[in-house]
């Protein structure tokens, strides 16, 4: 957890990294027990939400975000995601975390079906916004770890 | 451009959409133009910055992503990017950008000669921070759009 370019005491810092990490943990228990309405809840309700998935374009917009989230929930009954590397950052009311998603499927969903894309490691980055009901999701991305990819070599 | 939760009137969101905007377009024609030193100087000065690009882990921290943004532009000679379904939202003194980038290439390098990835498009999400000498990237996320890949089918 690294923090950055707040004013308050490292105490509070601490506890609001806290907090979004729990934010982010929540949205994905609620999304591996098909709670398809604490997965949406867990989004602001705003017309500049942003959602990106492997492969896809950015949506945009509480409905359309809506929308694809409950999809992806229907899609992938069984799925449960594993983290590694979590990191959050908090800057006043904005918050960023990133980490990468480990993920594991029943028989009934894999991303390689639809595309060439390996589909167990993910890369994740997001934002949430704090609000009197805590903190929500305000951008999300999620894109594919290409294992065999080192651009350093 | 769409606009939410902020306090300044119309006319303040909107000058500050269209200076992220502009600092978006001016990282990227840094990039085209090989100028290294201009690149990293998009970027907060903050050991909170996250670059992830596509196909590779998150990369955190100054000195990390100046590294790989650098080794970027320089392993993309004659690279040139044309921009989509920009959007760009201001909470704040935080931005979010989202936008479909199109990649045209110089003969002397694809993503797809080291992945199966396509190439030429990616989906972009990134936030901006305002300092006092403009905004900078505090996150950019790039991953491949899979074109043939539709979900929703």
């Amino acid at each position: 957890v690294s923090r950055d370019g707040g004013d308050p005491p490292p105490g509070a810092a601490a506890t609001a990294a806290a907090e979004v990490e729990a934010a982010h943990r929540g949205y994905y228990a609620a999304w591996e027990a098909g709670n398809l309405r604490a997965v949406a809840d867990a989004w602001l309700e705003a017309e500049d939400v942003c959602c990106v998935f492997p492969g896809a374009e950015p949506h945009l917009g509480s409905d359309d975000v809506r929308r694809l989230v409950t999809e992806g929930v229907e899609l992938t009954p069984g799925i449960q995601f594993l983290f590694e590397q979590v990191d959050v950052t908090v800057r006043g009311d904005v918050a960023r975390l990133s980490c990468v998603e480990n993920v594991v499927t029943a028989d009934t969903f894999s991303l390689s079906d639809v595309t060439d894309l390996p589909a167990t490691r993910m890369g994740v980055t997001s934002t949430f916004v704090r609000t009197p009901d805590g903190w929500r999701l305000w951008l999300h991305t999620v894109g594919p770890v290409i294992t065999h990819l080192d651009l350093e070599d």
